[in-house]
């Protein structure tokens, strides 16, 4: 039963800490790119439209950062292919 | 009962760090996001219905990376499936 | 008794650093948006009603990141499951 | 008694770094607020009465994580539960 | 004896660590607003009472966070229940 | 078994980090871009056209080294020529 | 012998560190005060009066929590309640 | 088996932890340099060829950079000489 | 021997890091008071003798905290209590 | 077969490392003078060849340290004089 | 032989480490004073003379946190109460 | 063939870490001074040879700096006097 | 010969180390000087022999903290009284 | 041979880490410096005489600093006397 252990905790350890870790950079970029859109907005009233489209396509861009984070860490929680091999072998 | 505690354990560390660490990003940069808002709408107070409909969307979407450590922290303590195996194979 | 001593010292001390790490984000962001917001106030005071009640809003969407880190804290030492299923294996 | 000690030490390190780590971030972001708080009154001095009430209204919105911190850390002191049980198991 | 001096050791250096992590946010903050303070009062000297009562005022509530670690801090050196615990088990 | 589970943990380990500390850089970098061509956008709205076909461009030079750590992570997880050696010849 | 000398050497290692980790923020803060002070007064030569009053008693404030530093400090190395009990118990 | 999973594992740490370290400084240095392009076109909308064009060549340059990273991590995985060596010896 | 030398090498230890660490605030904190006095002389000449007065009144209460740090700095070389104490009860 | 292990884990570590740490300097620096060319140009357009000429020959010779971490790093990898000892020792 | 090699090396490690760290902190504080002390003389002429004898006074006074670091480091290397000790009864 | 394996891999590490390392500050620094160089071009295009002979002649002396930490990188790959002397006593 | 190689690595590792960290400071401070110097004397050119002068005084300041780092480095190596007497101990 | 590998490995991590920690703050001192006197030359063509010669005046005592720590290197390289000793023992 150790590797099972072993596997799974790394497993929720590396879950965590991916999602974690990987939240810091998207969220302070998304942070930055909002608020000079609140600012341009200020600015050039007219362009308003303009400025909200182009800032959410770019905040897309940025969140796929995020979604790749935690995509993977899904992937470690879910979909695991060491927990699976690991649990197959020490099944029987 | 060992590999119980060391799982057990193992998830209680990772969610709250888990929501620690991912609280960081998200809080500052909302708090940036926010206070342009804020500079955004003495400037140009005509605009201040435009401000914040995109604003408090933006915030949605910086929000969502502190909602993903969230969800994972939980899904860690509450939907655990390392913890759920561990446990029924150690229950007989 | 092992088990137990051990997911014990663990609780507390993820609970204690769950709650202090995941507080300085916050506490930052929000000042620096309230400090935003009494600039705005100085440069626009026709706008306070406006200004405070945005303000407020967004306080409270980045304290929720440091509730959500008060919540987990809470879980940790008063609804921890792992906690709860140690002690009732050690019981008998 | 080693459980006890454990418990009992680990109590004492979490109790003071989660008051000493989460008196960080409060002061920080109350010491920048409250000086733009006073930028803005030397700007704009007949605004003294609302900056003054957002001001505190807002110092106590970001008081409030330093006081989870605070509360946290006294629940850890004098209403742990971890140390009950300890001591409840090891008295007889 | 064992316990004594490991529950001693520890809180020793919890006391000191508290109070000296502690101080440097709330001197920092408080730094931040006081020459704050002194600009506003030299760029609008007609208002220094103003200023000046809600500086200190303010200054409390900073320091506040300071004096909760104080607090913690000699609570762990004179009134420590951990350490009454353990003396009182020992002692005969 | 025991270098089938030390292979597999430190596959989920890497996969994990690499993609989470990969995600740091892009995010930032992206988020300034697209702050500051909101910026352009809001100063010279006639150029919005060349300035959003720059963005795009640029942002996706910068995805680029997001998306290298995300192959990495991938064919570590699902392509881990490390592994498929170490599970071949532990198989028979 | 043993637990004295534990007990000892901690106690000269948390007393130095005590206050010199506990000048940092004090003697940053100052700094900064004091120098924004003189600035203020090269501004307004005509406050200089109220603009010294008011900085020896900020500055005092922050030196306070210096010496809250310095008071554990002292108290660590001339008042340690551990180190007494630990004395006593070894003498006879 | 030792020194293969040895060499196995060191060489997933190394290529995910390459790509993800290198990743850092061109993603944050392409990211300012498009940032500072897109505020030149605004600035100067007549000159956009020119700018457009040194800016994809020293984006290329710079991106050389994370190649090289690219390259060795790549290496590392499917054409390193350690490994060819080790299994080579381990084989017969 | 043994408590003997585990002191000693600890009071060296701790008696130079002190003194290491606690110069660097002081330090900075007085370059920049001074930097800022220079300034200040160079806007107001005419204020000179007062600014001159309050610089090194703020000065001495700055360096006040770099000599708390010298203070036990020389405390723990010369008038050591745990020394002398483990001394005499080695020396018989 | 120890020292070749050992040998080749290391230089796959170093191989990776060299080239990740290295490429950080080079991609900020040339990030930042990339960034001022553009500025520069919006600015002088009739330099706009003087400054390209400029840049890239700047440009060489901050890359010229990335290529000194890429010449180690390959020669490390594919030209490693100890690695050949190594080899050559432990063949017969 | 064993005390006397732990406290030699422990006492060559300080005195280097003391004098190194402590040499940062005045070495930035006063080049930034020279750095404005220099800028006021630009901006101000006629008042070099002044702003040279308080550069120089100040200097003195930031020079004094290293000398106490150099003046600790040469007590430990040539009148280090502790070596003189443990030479003192291995000698015999 | 112990210490030789151990000269070896100490050599490899350092070798490429101190060119890592070394190149971070080169990079920085010429970057900047590349950047300032354009700057002052694009204010100054008559002064342009005048510039970029100064900054050819400055680049040089920074990059000698890179330039003594790749010696030393290259000496200990190829002509360090350590792994000599361990080659030759261990060859008979 | 225990005694003797751990004294003789600890103090080069100790000789370097001092002189390494010990420059970082002293450059970087004198770097800002003279910077400003070269700024003040484009301000001021009628004042560059006062600036000249005061300039290297205030260089040679600076300079001294690393002169001594460079002193203690060089006793370390060739007048260390901690391996002088190893060795004489060590010799018979 | 175990203390001559000991003496050997630790002179060479030495001797590299020395030059490489070392390199950093002249660079980055020598960036600013040049970049500084660029800009200088850029506002005062005429000044230029004066400005280059205090440039590299200047710049040869900031890279003093990098030579002491060159010198140190070079001198655990290549004329270490603890090596020497160290090997003058072991030849017979």
């Amino acid at each position: 039963m150790d590797s099972i252990s072993l596997v799974g905790t790394v497993s929720i350890i590396v879950a965590g800490l991916t999602i974690a870790i990987g939240s810091i950079g998207p969220a302070l970029g998304e942070g930055r790119a909002l608020s000079e859109a609140l600012n341009a907005m200020a600015q050039q009233p007219d362009e308003a439209d303009t400025i909200t489209r182009t800032l959410f396509v770019g905040l897309a861009m940025v969140e796929s950062t995020a979604i790749y984070c935690f995509v993977i860490s899904l992937i470690i929680v879910f979909a695991n292919p060491f927990w699976d091999f690991v649990i197959q072998n020490a099944a029987p």
